[in-house]
């Protein structure tokens, strides 16, 4: 199985965090999605923010701890982190995830 | 657990749909992704339009009444709602987004 | 149930791709998401490539040649191949796709 997270953050963080996330072996990849726009209601106000969308790439055994780094590398105090279990992965691709993120 | 809905949109639809999902409290957040090329059949011809992805953030008791009303203002007879759950969530954001949508 | 595949691969790649898919009715639509940045570990090595994001749905029972298929037509060795199942489709929707992928 390959778990892809969801997380929204400002444009000039995106890809630090993507890169850090791959180089501590947390991420096997993570896809940076520029231009977004994201609405949502803070303290009874609509917000309207630019942000880039990034679609991290794990594994089952990797989330726990990229899930805790991520809240600690992430600007605000509740950053989004929603995590998608996959239903079919290809074999080849699903054998590189978890061979990038076990031989730490 | 947190429903991701993916649906898509012409671009000048975009903003004013995720507007009005989240000040309507049925999503908590709505990221608008720009830029997007979609290709599909229609009437056996293919077709290639220029659209903007929408990842809609609902929760599962609120996404009856989001599906119902994006079908009412999406322009499409037949708009895409396709909905995701999540399998894990970080604790603070869960209670974020059902906190948003609950207190109405 | 609805089958959303992701899939990530040169920008130069993308719409043959996704023409090709839905044109052998693999696919019901493909989604074409550009200007992605992914970042990514390669013989050890940080990698960053620009690339484009493909949002593929299709049908659990056209899944199994549609992924063939791509391992096929993609350049990459080990493409990306991840599919996600919906929990919930608005009705009309889901009669589309399967439709679509049907009458061949």
């Amino acid at each position: 199985m390959v778990r892809v997270v969801l997380c929204n953050c400002p444009p000039e963080d995106a890809n630090r965090l993507a890169r850090q996330l791959v180089e501590e072996r947390l991420a096997a990849c993570v896809n940076v999605i520029p231009g977004v726009t994201s609405f949502y209601m803070w303290d009874d106000e609509l917000c309207e923010d630019q942000e880039h969308t990034l679609l991290i790439k794990t594994t089952e055994e990797r989330y726990p701890e990229l899930s805790r780094r991520l809240a600690e590398l992430h600007p605000y105090s509740v950053p989004e982190d929603i995590a998608l279990d996959s239903a079919r992965v290809a074999a080849a691709y699903h054998s590189w995830v978890h061979e990038t993120l076990s031989d730490t």
